[in-house]
C-alpha cells in the first residue's frame, strides 16, 4: 500500500488535486465514445492528481513515483478516445496543462512545454506567419504532448501526413522513471519512440516542431445528390497539386442530419463535403465543384454568412454531434487504400456503417481515412463489421480498445518496447496499456 | 509581298529594332540542344522586330498585321528549346520583354503583364513573403508569358504539378487578330486554350497566377554510390509529406562530370542528388540522406561553404552544361510512371543515355521526369532510342520537333484548335507551329 500521506509531503509545493470529484473528473477522456471502453473503464480512477509546472518538479514527482512504486497516468486535456489516459490501476495523474510555455517559434520551427494547448501555440505562430502543421479537431483545448503521445493527425494531414512521419516532430525532451531518474533528449527519428506511445514509456516535457506557412483559410460546405461523388469529388480535390487545402472531410447521408447548427446549409438527402480552402484557390475550387455537379451551399465569401466553427463537425468531432444526437452509435477508424474499397463498404453496410471520410496523405499519397459512425448492436457484430473491412483490404485501426497494440498499429514497436525497458524499469507508466510489457 | 515601309510608318511611336543582326538574334531561341531542329531552324528570321509598351501599342501592332495579313511571332526571353518563338515565314517579331510592369502582388495572387522576367517578380514577392509556385530554371532572364506560352513546369513542380495543372494559372488577357482585334480575358480553365500553345492563338499580355509560401530554402548536394539508390532516395524524398522540399533532381554518373563548377563536391564515380531544402527540414533530410547511404558533400549550412546556384544546374541546365563540355549531346524528355521503368532504361541503355530525373507531382503523385542526356548519333537511332522508352511504358515528350502536337500532348488539343479559329482566323500567330490548323 503506498502511503499517500508520506508522497503529498514529499511532493512539497508542487500543486497537488485531492477532491475526489475532481479526481475523478481528470482521470477520465472521450473513451465513452466506445461502448466497449464505457463498460471496462467507467469506474477507474486515481489515486491524487498533480500539476506541475516546470521541469524540475516533473523529476521531482518521477523521483518520488519510483521511490515509492506508484503508477503514474500522464494525462494532457483529456480529449482522447481510447482511454489513453485513464489509470487502469488507480496512482498519480499527472496533468501536464500547466506546463504551456512556449519557448521559442522561429524558421518554421517552435519549441514548446508539451502541456501548452495547440490553439494557443497555433495563436502565437500565427504572429509570426505560421501555423502548425496539422491539429487535431479538438486543438482548442487538446495540449500539444497529449497529441503525439496519444493522436495521429488532423486537420491539415492532407498536406503533411500524420506524426509519425519523418520530420514531423523534430525533438522531445523526456523525464525517465528510471532508478535515478533524469531528462534525456530524442532527436529527429528518434521521437518515433515516444510517438503514440501513449505515455508508457517518459514524461514528454518538451516539444521541438516544425510549422506550416500560414495561408488565409475559408471553409466551403459543398453537397453532393450522390455520395460517390463526393468522394470522387475529395479524391480529385485532394490530388490536385494547384488547389490548396487543409481540410477534406467527406459525409456521407444521413450523417448531415446530426449537424443540427448547419441545417441551413444541408439539403435533405444530400451527401456533403467540408473543406478548408486557401483564399489563392477559391477559383479553381469552384470549377473543381461544377465538374462534379456539387453545390456549394456555404461561402465565407458571401457577406451575409456568419463564420461557421466547421473544422469541430470534422474528424472525430463528427461522431461527438452524432452521438449527442443518437447515443448509440459508435465509430472505426479506417485507412481505405482506394475508392473501391469505400464504394463496396458503402454497398454493403448501408446505414449501419455512414461514411465519413477525412482524406490524409500516406507516404505522399492522398487517401480516404474512415471514421464511420456505426449504429452499435453488440460487440460481436462490431467485430463482424471490422473483419468484413479486412477481409476487403481496408486496415481498421481498432478505437475499441485502450492496448496500444491492439488499436492503430497491430504490432508491438520494438523499439517503443526497448525504450520503454529502459526508461520505465517499474513499468510504473500508464500500467495495462502496453501488451508487450506485460508479456 | 508586305511593304514594310508602309507598315513601319503605321507603326507611329511603337519601338521598332531593324538591324538584320538584331533582329537574326530576336528570332533564335534554344533549339539549337536538337541536332534535329538546329538543322531545319538555323536560318529562320523574322523581318522586323517590335518592341511595344503597351496593351494598346499591342492592339495597334494587332491591327496592322491583320491588315497588311504579316504573319507574327511572339517572344519573351526566347528561352524556348523547340524553337517555338523562330518564325518560320520571317514577318513580325513581338518582343514583350518591355511589357513587364507587376500591376499588384495580394493575398498571394499576382496580377502582372506577360513580358515581366519571372525573376523580378520573384524578388517583389518574396517582399510580401510569396514566392512564385513553379520557375524554369531559366527563371533569371524568362518571362512569365513565355513561360506559360511555351515552358510547363519547374523547380516547384514537385509541390504544385505542372503549369496544366488545374489552379495554376488563374487569368490571363490575350490580344486577339481577329478582323477587329479586342481584348479577351480568360479565367480559371479556360485558361488551358493558351497554355502551352507556343503562342498560335493569342497575344497573352497579363496573367494572374497564385503564388506559393515563401520558404526560407537551402541547395544541398547529396552523392551515391549506386544510381538506383539515388532514385530511390529521390523518391522517398518526394514521398515524405514531412519534409518540405522545392527540387529534387538525381543525375546518374557520369553527368556530373559535365558539372565542372561543381567539382568539389562531385566525387568521382558517385550519382548525384540536387535539393532544394526549407530550413524547417534539414533534420529529417539528413536523416533520409543516412538511411539511403548518401553523402551530403555540399551543406550551406557549413559558414565556410560559398553560395552556389544549384539550381542551374538542374532542369534543362544539366543539358545546358553537359552540351557545353560535349556538344554532340542531346536530350529527352520523359515521363517515368514507376522507378522499374527507370531502372530497366538505365541498365539497357547505359551511358548512351545518361539519366537526368526530376521529380514532380502529376496528378498528386510524385514521379521522376526524365531530362535525359543522349549521345547522339543519328536521327534513326535517337527515334530508336524514343520508340523502346514508349514500348517500356515510358512516355516520351519529343524535344526534336517545333510543331506543338508532335512535342508533349502527342494530339490536338481541339479546345485550342477551337480557340484558335477564333482569335487567329487568317492563321498569321507562329505560322507553321500547330499542324491541325495547317490540315
Ligand atoms: C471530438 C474529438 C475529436 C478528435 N479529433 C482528433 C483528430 O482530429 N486527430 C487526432 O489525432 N485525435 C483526435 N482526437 C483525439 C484527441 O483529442 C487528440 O489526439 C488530442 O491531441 C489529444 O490531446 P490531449 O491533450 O487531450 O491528450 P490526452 O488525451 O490527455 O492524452 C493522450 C495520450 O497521450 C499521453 N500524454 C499526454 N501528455 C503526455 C506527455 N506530456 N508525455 C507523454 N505522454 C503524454 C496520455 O497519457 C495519453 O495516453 C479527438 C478526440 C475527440 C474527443
Ligand atoms: C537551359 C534551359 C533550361 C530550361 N529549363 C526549363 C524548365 O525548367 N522548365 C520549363 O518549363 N522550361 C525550361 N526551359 C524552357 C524555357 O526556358 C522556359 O519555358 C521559359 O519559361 C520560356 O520563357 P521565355 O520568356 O524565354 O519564352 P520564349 O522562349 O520567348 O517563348 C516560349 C513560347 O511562348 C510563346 N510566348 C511568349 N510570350 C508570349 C505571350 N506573351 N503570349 C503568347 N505566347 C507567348 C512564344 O511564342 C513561344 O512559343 C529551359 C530552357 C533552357 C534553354
Amino acid at each position: 500500500m503506498i502511503n499517500y500521506k508520506i508522497v503529498q509531503e514529499e511532493l512539497g509545493n508542487i500543486k497537488q488535486i485531492t477532491e475526489e470529484e475532481k479526481i475523478k473528473k481528470l482521470s477520465q477522456d472521450y473513451y465513452y465514445f466506445s461502448p466497449i471502453l464505457s463498460e471496462k473503464l467507467a469506474d477507474k480512477t486515481g489515486d491524487l492528481v498533480l500539476q506541475p509546472t516546470s521541469e524540475d518538479e516533473i523529476l521531482h514527482i518521477a523521483k518520488i513515483c519510483v521511490k515509492h512504486q506508484i503508477p503514474i497516468t500522464i494525462r494532457g486535456a483529456g480529449t482522447g478516445n481510447y482511454g489513453q489516459c485513464i489509470p487502469l490501476n488507480g496512482g498519480i495523474i499527472l496533468d501536464m496543462t500547466e506546463m504551456n510555455k512556449i519557448q521559442w517559434i522561429k524558421s518554421g520551427i517552435a519549441r514548446v512545454e508539451a502541456g501548452v494547448k495547440m490553439s494557443i501555440l497555433e495563436r502565437e505562430a500565427n504572429k509570426q506567419g505560421w501555423e502548425l502543421r496539422m491539429i487535431p479537431s479538438t486543438y482548442k483545448i487538446a495540449t500539444l504532448g497529449g497529441f503525439i503521445g496519444g493522436g495521429s493527425g488532423g486537420i491539415g494531414s492532407i498536406n503533411y501526413g500524420q506524426l509519425r512521419d519523418r520530420g514531423n516532430v523534430h525533438k522531445v525532451k523526456v523525464v525517465t522513471l528510471e532508478k535515478e531518474p533524469r531528462i534525456i533528449e530524442l532527436i529527429g527519428d528518434e521521437t518515433q519512440q515516444i510517438n503514440h506511445a501513449y505515455g508508457t514509456n517518459g514524461i514528454i516535457t518538451e516539444i521541438e516542431i516544425p510549422l506550416a506557412p500560414a495561408y488565409n483559410w475559408s471553409d466551403f460546405i459543398v453537397v453532393f445528390d450522390d455520395f460517390m461523388n463526393a468522394v470522387k469529388f475529395g479524391q480529385v480535390l485532394s490530388d490536385s497539386d494547384g488547389i490548396i487545402k487543409k481540410l477534406v472531410s467527406i459525409h456521407a447521408y444521413p450523417i448531415p442530419n446530426y449537424f443540427l447548427a448547419l441545417k441551413p446549409y444541408l439539403p435533405q438527402g444530400k451527401s456533403c463535403a467540408f473543406l478548408t480552402i486557401a483564399d489563392n484557390s477559391f477559383l479553381p475550387l469552384q470549377e473543381l465543384v461544377k465538374e462534379f455537379r456539387g453545390e456549394i451551399t456555404y461561402n465565407p465569401q458571401d457577406k451575409q454568412e456568419k463564420p461557421l466553427q466547421l473544422i469541430e463537425f470534422t474528424w472525430n468531432h463528427t461522431t461527438f454531434h452524432a452521438r449527442n444526437i443518437d447515443p448509440n452509435l459508435t465509430y472505426l477508424q479506417t485507412f481505405f487504400w482506394n475508392l473501391e474499397q469505400v464504394e463496396k463498404m458503402y454497398k454493403h453496410f448501408g446505414d449501419e456503417v455512414m461514411i465519413h471520410l477525412e482524406f490524409l496523405r500516406v507516404g505522399g499519397k492522398a487517401i480516404p481515412a474512415g471514421l464511420q459512425l456505426v449504429k452499435f448492436t453488440s460487440e460481436k457484430r462490431l467485430n463482424e463489421i471490422i473483419k468484413y473491412h479486412e477481409d476487403n483490404g481496408a486496415n481498421i485501426a481498432n478505437p475499441h480498445t485502450y492496448i496500444l497494440e491492439d488499436g492503430g498499429r497491430k504490432k508491438v514497436e520494438p523499439e517503443q518496447l526497448k525504450f520503454k525497458r529502459m526508461v520505465d524499469p517499474f513499468g510504473l507508466m500508464n500500467q495495462g496499456k502496453m501488451r508487450a510489457w506485460n508479456q
